[in-house]
Order: structure tokens, then C-alpha cells, then sequence
């Protein structure tokens, strides 16, 4: 299989690569670093050290035999990604090449609109690449859970539910609401992507993920092959926030109550799902939504995990509940199903209790680095306020 | 009241300001003159002759004494925005500026790109720029019916509604199913006004209206005053092209089998709701959503109706089925609450089985004029097809 990988050079996007090229498959990364600079722009860093794409993709060579083509480039400029898709001629598209951060994207009126204009025009120029240069392609796109807020039915696994609308039955796309600008940016791409595949038959898998928290996977074996590590209020997720504050002895920074629950799951689990999905294409034509996330956690749940795997490594950490700078539900119900993936044979490897420690000890290493941006950990970016110092 | 209207120089924009001008308020009109490009580069223009907008201006003051301001800009651009929001200080900003063309913006990739940016940068940039200049200002965003396509269920007039999903209960926002770019900017837009709304207590008025039809309103007395009167496939909606086309001797052009049903109304019917909803605003803080048209039409109720006004003018109009260039129902349920509007004293004016003989006669006028453009009446735009010919 040829896969092209949209956002080659990021959390997820490197990693992945690694685990395809690992399965043999044809690899072919875009990516326009914005996220590199995105990170320094908030006076942060990865927390690991990592190589820049040629120094990675040589690692890769070097260490594990794999070749990898590259492309940099803004997916945003059509000419070019039309141009980077019809030289390569992949099966199927990874599309991670969206700003992912929803801080980031409630920080000002410019981050608010660049997170939009970003994610969106990205994917509607995917969708005109691909039925341009060949309508056959597969292109899967990182979705979140988060599109569909927290909901009192059940999340399912399908484009489309059933639902009876002041009395009247109809079929309706699944319903949204989203918390962010960044989240919104992701419902607007679901809704374009559905309405591309009713006109023209395109075939997506569209991943609904929860958050993805880790340092490693089997084919990180080296530190030149190290993926990037965020932990800073703006472009970390909390599991990796957490483990960074453990390892510095701060304490622990929970948001509001705490009782927010999201499906979580590790790097790993993350990549073996995509490659999963990648392997098993759905049916042409067809729109596959897949929930991918192993496990359910609040807030407080998390915090008690990454508390425990810290007193096994001699660290006593609290737990601080800040004033919550997002406009959530605090307790809620949650229930997104799951079908798909197991399905396809997927197990998860790890549970976020079994992986906690090692994930602290990944950290202790690089305490003195991620010092450095130490005051990028605590919350800034306030929902309520429309214009965020930075 | 001040109200500065985005999109001034435009169909509605034109005929809006001079209706609140003629009621005494301040009126700060904000183009880019979009649209007159557009228009030209498909091959058309406005069918009834305008002047530009220093004309226009003033002929107002020459021929009815208003006076009125204008800033030349483009409202993705936010400093721009902000400036002519901080500068004017308005009560009230009604959103008219956008790329208001469904088969426009689905010309091509670039076209498509171009809708979903336009709209969606503008509308977040208003959101900024009114929070960050005066939060109490009321903006009143144009939308359209055709964010909900043709659902079996009735289209209310609210944010949110009671659904039962796969069997749970829960309040979702009304469903959307959009049947363009153009279409779906617009649901893109709902859906990012409403979150604004939720997080910051915006006030806003969401109209969704249907397609306008006609020449006139009561300021528009002399021939320097006339507002655009767009015909062609790409910018002309239905009723126009029906009376431009019986004008023109043409068979009258219907789409696919002609059952498609829509909300229509008078382009002076549209000006007086406008003005209804602008000179009662909301409360602080509400989002109001309100359904604007004033009878329900089919494509082939349509035609025999411009049919029947056409005999009137000794005009023998066919009717023509073409094959539908867009995807759409042909025969379905529809039915749109409307309780907002005649609850603030709205009354329609005109039936368009009234207004029609008047239309093909203010039409006639120009019929050299307009067959020029003759080649941009048919259907090109096919939805489709991903490169439309041009």
C-alpha cells in the first residue's frame, strides 16, 4: 500500500509513519511544520528532543532500513497539494495536517480565524485533489470526539442517526456541539467531507478520537526517532500535562471539578487503530465513522492514576483544581460506542494505569529542558476572554 | 439607530439601506464590491443597470436627501473591520457580506474555497470585532432556509430543539442539511455564531431566509436608485431567471421535475421584515432565529405562475425540464414555522402571482441589454462535475 500522510511531522503523523513504514507500506509525508513554530509562538517546546524531518527520516534509514519520501509544503495551497498527490498517486490519505490545539484556536480573534480557515480550506482542497487526480482514494481524516460535546444519547459510529424531531421521525446527520473554534473547525470538516461523499462517492473514514497520551511506540527505539512531546497548557493533552507536572513537583492541574470525562488512549493504541483502518479500507463510496479511544476517564480519574504512578517513582503529587478557563459541563453523561475497531481485530495494549509510570519516567530525563517553559504549563488561554496575552 | 450594513452595495444591502434611511436612521454602509466581479466573471451582470456606489449615494441625497457613509473594505480583513465598527460605533450590524451563490460555489475547487473562507472569516471576525468594540451591539446575520434543506420534520424557529435520539432524549441544535458550499458556509456560520453566543452572550438575530424575488421597493423611485437584478444561472435566483427568460421569448428553465418547494418573498417584502427585526432587536443576549418568506412555491407552481403573467404581456412562455444540474429532492415535505415575524406586525405585501406581470415589465426595458448575457442563463454549473467549464 501507498500511503500519503498529511502532517507527516507531528505527534501522531511521525509516529504513524514509523509503525506503516514498519508494515512495509510505501510512505509519503507533507507537512508545513506550522505546529513546530505554533508551539515556540506560546513559549513552549516538545519536552523531548526531536530531530527535524530530514535528521528523522535519515534515523529512520539509519536505524531501521525504512524510506520515507517528503514533501513540505501548506496543504492549504491547492496547487500544491494537488501537485504532491497526482506525483505520488497514494491508495489513501492520513489528513492530521489541521491545527489541533483548542487553546490555541481561543486565543484571539487571528488564531480563531487562522484554526478555521486552516483546518477547513485544507480539507475541501483534499477533496478536490483527490477527486481530481483519482476519485478512488481513500482519505481518513482525524476527527475528534469532541466534535459531539457531551451528549445525553449514546455517541454512535454512523454519519447519519434516526431521531424524532418535535414528534416527527426523520434521519438527521449525528448531532454536534462543539467547545472550541478548533472543534468547530472539525464538525465544519465532518459536514463538508459527508456532503462531498453524497455527491461524489468519495470513501472516508472519519476517526472520531479522544485524547492520545504517550511517549512511545514499538518502532521508537531510538531518540533521534523520538515523536514530538507537548505539555504546556495550549498544546498539551492533560495524561501528558499531568506527567509533566509529576516529574517537575507541581502540582497536578485539574480544570473546574473535574468530573469531565473524555475516551482516552495511549500512542500506541492510536497508531495501531489508524494502521488498522489503513489496512482494512472501507467499502468504496462508503463514509465510515469510527469512535477511537480504550478507555473512559474523568479528570479526577487521570489525576489519580499519574498520582499513584508518581509515588511508585518516590514523587509526592497534588492535585490542584483551578478555576476551569474552558466553557464545559463539569459532570455529565458520556457514552460513545464502540464497534469498528474491535472489529477489525484491534485490542487495546494499554490501559493508562499500566502505562503512567514509564510515561513520568520518559519525562525525568528532560526536567531541566521542559523547565525552560515552565511558565507555559499553567492556564492562560481563558474562554470567556476573547483576547488572551500571550 | 445606527446600522452599518455589510454588503451594502448588494441586492438586499442597496434596497436596505434606503429603506432605513427613508426611516431616519443612520446608515453606515461597508462593501468590497465582491459581487459585481463575481457577476462579470461568469459573463453576466446586474440585468437592470446600476451605478456605482458614489453614484448611488448620491443620487439618495440628490433625489430623497439622505445622507450616507461608506467604507470600501473587505470584512476578512479584521483591522479593517474593527476600524469601521470602533470608528461608527452602530447599534446594530446587519451581515449581508457574503458569496451569496450556491452554484458559484460550486463552480470549482477555488470557488468552493473561496465561499467557505469568505463567509466563515467575516462572520468570525464580526463576532471579534463586536465583542471587542461594544458587546451590546446587535448583529443580524443572513442565513438561509436552505441551511436545513428539505427535512420531514417541521423547521422551527429556535437554536435548539427536543429530539429523541436511538431512544435518549436531549436538546440538540436544529438540524442542518446544506446542498452547496455556499449552503453549508452558511450552516458553518450558525454554528459558530451560536457558540458565540453560548460563550460570550452575544446578541443575535439568525435569519433564515428564503429566495427573494423582484425590482422594487417604495424608495426605489428613480432609475438612479435601482438596486442590482441578477438573471443568470449562477446569480439569478429562480424567479428572476423565469421573468428575465419569458422577457426574453426563452422557454422557461425548471430544474429536474419542479417539485422542490421553497419559502420565497418579495424583495420589498424582504426590506420591510428587515426592518421589523432591526428596529426590535432581540434581548441582550438572545439568539433569535427567524424563518423570512412569505409563501411556499414549487419550481413548477413558479413557472406557471411567470407563465400566466407572461400571457397577461401577450408573452407565449414554455416551460422547459431541464435535467437538475444540482442535487436535490424533487418531491419531499416542507414546512418552516414563522411566528417571529408576525408577532412584530409583519404583513406580506406582494404574492409573487401578483407581483410577476410587474417583473417581466421592468424587465422589458433592458431585454437588449440583457441579451448580451444570454449564454449565462442556461445551467453550466453542474454539481456533479468538480471542474465546471467556464
Amino acid at each position: 500500500m501507498k500511503a500519503m500522510i498529511l502532517g507527516a511531522d507531528g505527534y501522531l503523523g511521525w509516529a504513524l509513519s514509523l509503525r506503516l513504514l514498519a508494515r512495509g507500506h510505501d510512505v509519503v509525508g507533507v507537512d508545513n511544520f506550522a505546529t513546530r513554530r505554533s508551539v515556540k509562538e506560546v513559549g513552549s517546546d516538545s519536552g523531548i528532543p526531536i530531530l527535524g524531518m530530514e535528521g528523522r527520516i535519515k534515523a529512520a534509514r539509519d536505524i531501521h532500513g525504512y524510506k520515507m519520501k517528503f514533501y513540505k509544503g501548506d496543504i492549504t495551497n491547492y496547487q500544491f497539494l494537488h501537485k504532491a498527490i497526482k506525483e505520488s498517486r497514494p491508495d489513501t490519505i492520513i489528513h492530521f495536517a489541521e491545527q489541533r490545539s483548542a487553546p490555541y484556536s481561543m486565543i484571539n480573534a487571528k488564531h480563531a480565524s487562522y484554526t478555521l480557515s486552516n483546518n477547513v480550506i485544507g480539507t475541501i482542497n483534499l477533496i478536490y485533489a483527490i477527486m481530481d487526480v483519482d476519485p478512488k482514494i481513500h482519505s481518513l481524516k482525524m476527527g475528534t470526539l469532541g466534535e459531539f460535546g457531551t451528549p445525553n444519547f449514546d455517541i454512535p459510529e454512523t454519519a447519519f442517526v434516526d431521531a424524532t424531531i418535535n414528534g416527527k421521525p426523520d434521519r438527521i446527520t449525528t448531532p454536534k456541539w462543539a467547545g472550541s473554534w478548533y472543534h468547530w473547525s472539525k464538525v465544519h470538516d465532518t459536514n463538508n467531507l459527508l456532503f462531498a461523499n453524497r455527491v461524489w462517492k468519495t470513501t472516508v473514514t472519519d476517526i472520531m478520537q479522544g485524547p492520545v497520551y504517550g511517549t512511545r511506540t514499538k518502532e521508537i527505539t531510538d531518540e533521534k526517532l523520538h515523536t514530538r512531546f507537548d505539555f504546556d497548557e495550549v498544546w498539551g493533552t492533560v495524561v501528558n500535562r499531568f506527567c509533566v507536572e509529576a516529574a517537575l513537583g507541581m502540582p497536578l492541574t485539574a480544570y473546574g471539578k473535574g468530573g469531565q470525562t473524555r475516551g482516552y488512549l495511549s500512542l500506541e493504541d492510536s497508531v495501531e487503530a489508524l494502521r488498522l483502518l489503513l489496512e482494512n479500507p472501507p467499502e468504496k463510496g462508503e463514509y465510515r465513522v469510527v469512535n477511537q479511544f480504550v478507555e473512559l476517564l474523568s479528570i479526577n480519574e487521570i489525576a489519580e492514576i499519574v498520582r499513584k504512578a508518581a509515588k511508585k517513582l518516590d514523587i509526592d503529587a497534588t492535585v490542584e483544581h483551578l478555576e476551569n478557563p474552558r466553557v464545559e459541563a463539569e459532570r455529565h453523561y458520556y457514552n460513545p460506542e464502540i464497534k469498528v475497531l474491535p472489529k477489525l481485530g484491534f485490542h487495546r495494549k494499554l490501559k493508562m494505569a499500566d502505562l503512567a509510570v514509564q510515561l513520568i519516567k520518559d519525562v525525568l530525563p528532560y526536567r531541566s529542558r521542559i523547565s525552560r517553559y515552565k511558565a507555559a504549563i499553567m492556564p492562560h488561554t481563558n474562554w470567556r476572554s476573547i483576547e488572551n496575552a500571550r
